[in-house]
């Protein structure tokens, strides 16, 4: 069931995409301590969340939940695990290989979730044919060949904002499906590429402004 | 003027906090080439975001245009920039050296955007007393004492899900008043407390749902 889980669903909600990670930690932890099944009263306890939309979230995943019962915790596990974190690595080149991006290259947390990073560009002669944590940085004009029979489909953008742009029209053109941007700004692609912005910076002037107030 | 946006200004919401750096990074790069002025029609040209929302966002900085000239473009950068990232640079602790912490712990880009990690927690006795990146790493048991005096106001949270709501307890506990959490597990904190919540995994999964379908 889990397996078809991706076939069978249409487009989730972002807030309901982002929310799916909090059920299953919770739900973790829940089967840690001994529980067998739980009921969406209790994960509303544990989450904050409303105990209706907890139901809907799962819902758009195929979870349904018995009368009484509640979930069962190991499907609901199990289910959420595939969905969120397919078994299928996705392969990804890192563009940028500065501060951010070589803290990037260092998290091998990536990889349990499914993204694997295996090569990274950048312009700067110094850095072109190190490698980071066993990544090898290459030089940026290599990108087309690279691309060929690498079964890389994922661009994770670390580049200074003024090139941004510039390194994105790149990655497209050479067959890049996903952006993951880690810059703040705003980068404008074809409507077929899938943009997820992660702008640490902006999540950090937003922590800021809540602090001072 | 700048100086004071913070005081002038109450809850700016955040999707406007969001977007806020994207005008900064555009006009920017408009300056470097040469621009003095820029219209919200521009800005809107280059964001994608529509006009009315970009004047409506710069309102709430106090950042008002003029009819037929548009926006300063140094007025624009002093005031987002002051605003966004503002020069006093605050203190943190991070919370668990695992692959992301200690990769954020090499990310210097964070000090420029007014982030300073000063210390770092772990409860694994091989790691203590070790420093990453010149950042020494405590004994979490320590913490109440190294708090006193270190003007730390921020917990960076990497620590594994299991141990994420105990770890936040003991950080709000010694005084921490904002957390900035990577992990996936949804927080609980008192009220006068701000959370950032900052889960690059769950962003990974909300890309991969979009790439398949």
């Amino acid at each position: 069931m889990a397996e078809n889980n991706n076939k069978l669903i249409e487009r989730i909600p972002e807030p309901t995409l982002r929310r799916l990670p909090w059920y299953l930690s919770n739900v973790k932890l829940l089967k840690e301590r001994g529980a067998r099944s739980v009921s969406s009263t209790q994960l509303s306890r544990e989450t904050g969340i409303d105990a209706s939309q907890i139901a809907k979230d799962l819902s758009y995943v195929k979870i349904s939940g018995r009368t009484r019962v509640g979930y069962d915790v190991d499907t609901m596990i199990g289910v959420l695990e595939e969905f969120l974190w397919p078994r299928e690595v996705h392969r990804a080149f890192l563009f940028g290989v500065g501060s951010l991006g070589a803290a990037l290259l260092q998290d091998s947390g990536l990889k349990h979730y499914g993204l694997e990073i295996v090569g990274a560009f950048d312009v700067r002669r110094d850095i072109i044919g190190s490698n980071v944590n066993g990544i090898p940085v290459y030089d940026l004009s290599g990108l087309d060949r690279r691309m060929k029979g690498s079964n890389v489909t994922i661009g994770v953008l670390t580049v200074p904002i003024g090139v941004a742009q510039e390194v994105t029209d790149r990655m497209v053109e050479c067959g890049i499906k996903g952006v993951w941007n880690f810059t703040p700004f705003r980068i404008r692609v074809p409507a077929d590429i899938v943009v997820q912005n992660t702008s640490l910076y902006a999540h950090l002037a937003v922590m800021f402004n809540r602090l001072n107030i």
